[in-house]
């Protein structure tokens, strides 16, 4: 059941405190912009003078108001804030867009201010929007409580910062694009970023959801609302504060803690959500997904008027991972037979023609396109929009191709978008198009990127629902087991399982680990030796010692008895002699494996998402070039397929140099479990599974570390 | 000395052919931008109907024109151009624009047409500008063969791509950027990619020369001539048909054959071009290149007003490879004392100050930023220029401020770019700040990234000053006993060398191989085993078996002369096992080495910039992740460091897991002597050192091949 935040988004009647007549203050926008908005209920205006405000009388305090008030828009100075709370509290006003800025973003003194504010309204059963944004805006029952004003439209952004809003609706209106909603919501003090998404995701009048997004607060339950609002809406982020420096200037501005961007990046692709680079690229991949119908594979046609639009399309088509094939001779023929003889340079795709023989090549030439089974969308580049000014002759003509151009998208129900040079002057054949539905860019390389994201969108779509995941199974037998081995481990005050303690865990989860014992002396080691069947492995046990090999304590293929004592000397020994006070609980005898290819897997507890999984190469690919992959726990067997398949040396998993391809499905299983062992077992921190050799049927682990809270 | 086109760019006297009264042609719009400039000299028209043009009698034929004429520009149908061009050799004429398109570009046809068109004019000692292009224009003399106006100023644009000259244009001119010289070349059917540059780089109007590219037909003359470009002038290429589908646009396009991109990207490098990759930043990338001067190293501050634009920069500084350091106490102190107290959000860098309360905080904050001795230059960003809009009382205060900012970066002499929000409404505060020498932008990423150019270009200037390289030594003798080895081979109807003949080549120039020799029995075998020394390496020699291994014809580690004596039969048995008609030399013994760190160093002729070398890692490295570099031959030192520093796989080479750092000194060498190699021996193809062990102190080329032409 989605959130329900209408007493905030839908409320009979609102107060502002700090309602104000002097047009340098917030208290006077705002309170024109609600008196102005089409909304139709109550605006009460508190004005510590009771002065009068905007022609209407206000109100000194917000007692004073007879009548019950839904909402209150605080933006008096910070230090005044917590006494509004409280008597916003005292007159039983549920939700309160606290504007003012001065709290959890500047440091310990706001931060404490702010956690005040929050105790004051919890205790009062009222919910806080902000503090330090810049309000909201409700097209559906025309509420503004904001400091400009909105076109009504198919897009719905929930922002972190205010001003990034601000500009992104001032760039969406030039462009005729408008709100179903407009949140900012700046330090989240109380109500967090999933509860507005979840507010949002049924929302009949939003098509696409923009973010802006600087940290989350609680990323496992965005995780869960992103994942379920991704099924009929498209979301797309902009993350920032990937860096060591925009983390110190996002935590300065809203004062979130910043998950790390790889995980991130992990969660959005989990839950469907598109990821965009740079600010200018939200509204226009926005654009897109609110005009486009979604098409059915990434061939792409690109069609243009000629000079080098084509070949830049082309080249960030590749960059973007849609395919640019080459045309049918079928439709070549078609293309020839609408495009004047000896007027086109090329029917192959990029198809170009020299528009400056005929314009409606631009209509006609993009419905041969569209006409072929093999070709799934539509980029139009080049000059169109230009003739009427440069070509006389021209003058209307561009504007009678608009519709029929713009028809084509809905009539084949494949995406078609346009990039114009000259997009910036906005001829009436450009906003004829955008009108009537087609996305229009500023240059190829944005129009590219939007149409990249189509498929991606679709892509996910189609893949999550081919997802029949088998339920997860806990079981309360084996949990308890676990939680003797941990109960053992913490009476002992150990911070980590030696070996054979997460050897015994992992074997709860079916995990491929080889058989193994633990040794605590000569005869038990021989013994054990047998049991398990030469050659063997020894490895000393000790939770004193984490390095083993760089303590000389661990033997690899011993053949015989002579040796597996000789190797129990050396490796009790070396362990001394490495560290004179390391309690020693003997040693681990396993099968002496064959090399498989040397693969990580782990678990870690991000500080916003929780138990995150881990996979990647062995050796220098985890160590030197970080060739690794996350995801949030739990994951399905597609996500741990994905993870494998996302790293840049999984063609070794496939086998190079004449190796025999790996069992991936041995390793996503692995991965599978590890995420599930992550969620059963929270007194478990982190856990690393290094190497996992990987054969050409099954998995082995080969070494285990398990490391608690 | 520089290309000399001032025949072309300087005429007397200039005639149109294809001059018309025709609005809707080429040879109307021309006749009028050349009537209608500033240029002195005299404009000929040229109607095969003999009325009246723009006013102006008009000649029948070029012949009719009793004058000599310096220049023509042809606009009239393809098929009429080549007497046209005939017309105009007769005539004298030496410099040729052909507008016109419709050759080398259109396919077999058109390329016909193209060398005709060539042979006649160099049969007469004219020169041509063009097929498929869009003219010229040069500031100096006010000359403006083109179908646009254009402003003056310090940017020099030569494009391949007509469209994409003027597009730019179109842009520069709204934001007051203008030429000194413009040049659309289109098919390069005769003057070269390179001969304009040679052309522009000593040109004193113009401060950055900009580049659009789709491929070059002289590869290496180019990079000599690129190279003694920046040592004085930036340059800045937007090199496309990087994609295949890119490339059959290209090609479609221009007729240009389009060379590797890696290899662009490393002749781009070597020098020092500073390459873009999307349409739209050449232009803004020139602004900052053409206005401000060059930072001592890459520690950026950013200043902004709020908002998430502080933190979204800092992301861009990071991926662009720029520093965003803490500043230090006493910097955070003159920016508290600059700030009204309480409205700075942080201090450190990005540096965020609520400007609501004084906008004079982005002039001096500025200032103290600038000040800093660890700060190198200042992207300002946020809403400078939306302050007189939004807030009643700032009405010209931001134009009072622009002046200021600007004079900073004078003033401090280190660059200082602002990003506006309000770049599109182009208020008068942000129109000052351009005049005034400072670049304007309209989103964060692309102010930072031009500050990295500014940054990249500056440590290009530093790192080519510091380049003493010692020089080339070539020598005949070597080169004769090369030459022997080869025609030896060549006369064998031997297209490569077996590898005792490769490792002798090696050897001449002093590359390290270790001691080798060809045994033709066992008894040769034996004694060279011996002289040797044990344990040593056995591989076949016959030019028919180029995989060794897989011939089963390598035997390593052979302690002692019984295993040399097995090894030899069983490696030629082998060898005949594997291949009946193989002709079998004998095989070559070479000292058992360790094994170092494996690397790969190639030589290989591209299409386009001829003998390139090649470095990389071996194994996975180079084979799964393609993680190699590139460089045009032959390869300073500095060049050789640059590329080993270049791969991802670099950690390696500086030791992990224990290892030791490999000597990255003797593999530059050795990549400097191949690409010395590649010059003095043009018979030799393509050459491969694979694996070349790095050890701690010098390396060792194990395998070596080398293919002929």
């Amino acid at each position: 059941m989605a959130q329900d935040l209408d007493f905030i988004f839908n409320p009979h009647s609102v107060a502002v405190i700090g309602a104000s007549d002097n047009p340098l203050k917030w208290g006077n926008w705002i309170s024109k912009s609600l008196l102005e908005s089409t909304w139709e209920g109550k605006v009460y205006l508190v004005n510590a003078k009771g002065s009068i405000v905007c022609g209407k009388e206000t109100y000194r305090t917000i007692s004073d108001i007879g009548e019950p008030v839904d909402l209150a828009l605080i933006g008096i100075p910070a230090k005044f804030v917590p006494d509004a709370i409280r008597a916003c509290v005292k007159k039983g006003i549920k939700g309160i867009i606290i504007i003012t800025a001065g709290f959890a973003e500047t440091g310990e003194e706001g931060k404490k201010l702010e956690k005040e504010l929050l105790e004051t309204a919890r205790m009062g059963g009222s919910r806080i929007v902000g503090p330090n944004c810049a309000g909201i805006y409700n097209s559906a029952v025309g509420l503004n409580a904001t400091i400009v004003s909105f076109l009504r439209g198919p897009l719905t952004l929930i922002s972190q910062s205010g001003n990034f809003g601000l500009n992104l609706n001032f760039f969406a209106k030039k462009r005729g694009l408008g709100f179903s909603k407009w949140i900012s919501f700046g330090n989240q003090a109380d109500i967090l970023f999933h509860e507005y998404l979840d507010y949002v995701k049924d929302d009949p009048n939003t098509r696409v959801i923009l973010m802006y997004m600087e940290g989350l607060k609680n990323g496992r339950e965005f995780l869960k609302v992103a994942k379920e609002t991704t099924k009929s809406k498209p979301v797309i982020v902009l993350k920032t504060g990937t860096s060591a420096a925009g983390t110190r200037s996002a935590a300065s501005h809203t004062g979130a803690l910043a998950g790390s961007n790889e995980v991130y990046d992990a969660a959005f692709k989990q839950a469907g959500i598109i990821r965009v680079d740079n600010s200018y690229e939200l509204l226009d991949v926005g654009e897109a997904l609110a005009k486009c119908p979604l098409p059915k594979g990434n061939r792409i046609a690109i069609l243009s008027d000629g000079g080098g639009d084509a070949t830049m399309a082309a080249d960030a088509a590749e960059r973007e991972g849609l395919e640019i094939p080459s045309l049918s001779k079928e439709t070549q023929e078609k293309l020839s037979e609408v495009i004047p003889i000896g007027a086109a340079h090329s029917l192959k795709n990029p198809v170009d023609f020299a528009s400056e023989a005929d314009l409606w090549c631009f209509a006609n030439c993009s419905k041969v396109l569209l006409e072929d089974t093999e070709i799934d969308g539509v980029v139009i580049c080049g000059g169109f929009g230009s003739y009427k000014d440069t070509f006389p002759g021209f003058e209307n003509v561009e504007e009678k191709i608009s519709p029929v151009i713009s028809q084509l998208q809905r009539r084949y129900n494949k995406p078609v978008m346009l990039e114009s040079n000259f997009f910036l002057e906005k001829p009436k054949s450009l906003e004829i198009l955008s009108e009537q539905g087609m996305p229009v860019y500023g240059n190829v390389e944005i129009a590219v990127k939007s149409m990249s994201c189509l498929v991606k969108y679709r892509k996910y779509l189609d893949s999550s629902r081919e997802d029949k995941e088998e339920p997860v199974c806990f079981s309360t037998d084996r949990s308890n087991r676990i939680k003797m081995v941990i109960s053992k481990a913490k009476d002992a005050r150990r911070m980590s399982l030696v070996e054979t303690e997460a050897r015994s865990i992992l074997k709860e989860y079916g995990l491929p680990v080889s058989d193994f014992k633990l040794a605590k002396n000569k005869e038990e080691a021989i013994k054990i030796a047998k049991e398990i069947g030469y050659p063997v492995v020894m490895k000393i046990v000790s939770p004193d010692i984490i390095h083993k090999s760089d303590a000389g304590g661990v033997k690899l293929n011993l053949k015989n008895e002579s040796e597996v004592l000789k190797a129990f000397s050396e490796v009790i020994n070396n362990a001394k002699i490495y560290s004179k006070e390391a309690e020693i609980y003997g040693v681990i005898i396993t099968p002496m494996e064959d090399k498989g290819i040397e693969t990580v897997i782990g678990m870690t507890r991000d500080n916003t998402f929780g138990p995150t999984v881990m996979f990647g190469l062995g050796g220098i690919f985890v160590e030197v070039l970080k060739d690794v992959t996350f995801r949030v726990a739990p994951v399905t067997k597609r996500d741990a397929y994905e993870m494998i398949r996302q790293i840049k040396g999984f063609p070794v998993l496939r086998g190079v140099r004449g190796q025999k391809a790996a069992d991936i499905d041995a390793l996503a299983n692995i991965i599978r479990e590890v995420s599930i062992l992550a969620i059963e077992n929270p007194e478990i921190r982190e856990l690393d599974l290094n190497p996992v050799f990987a054969f050409e049927n099954g998995a082995s682990i080969v070494d285990a570390r398990i490391i608690l809270r």
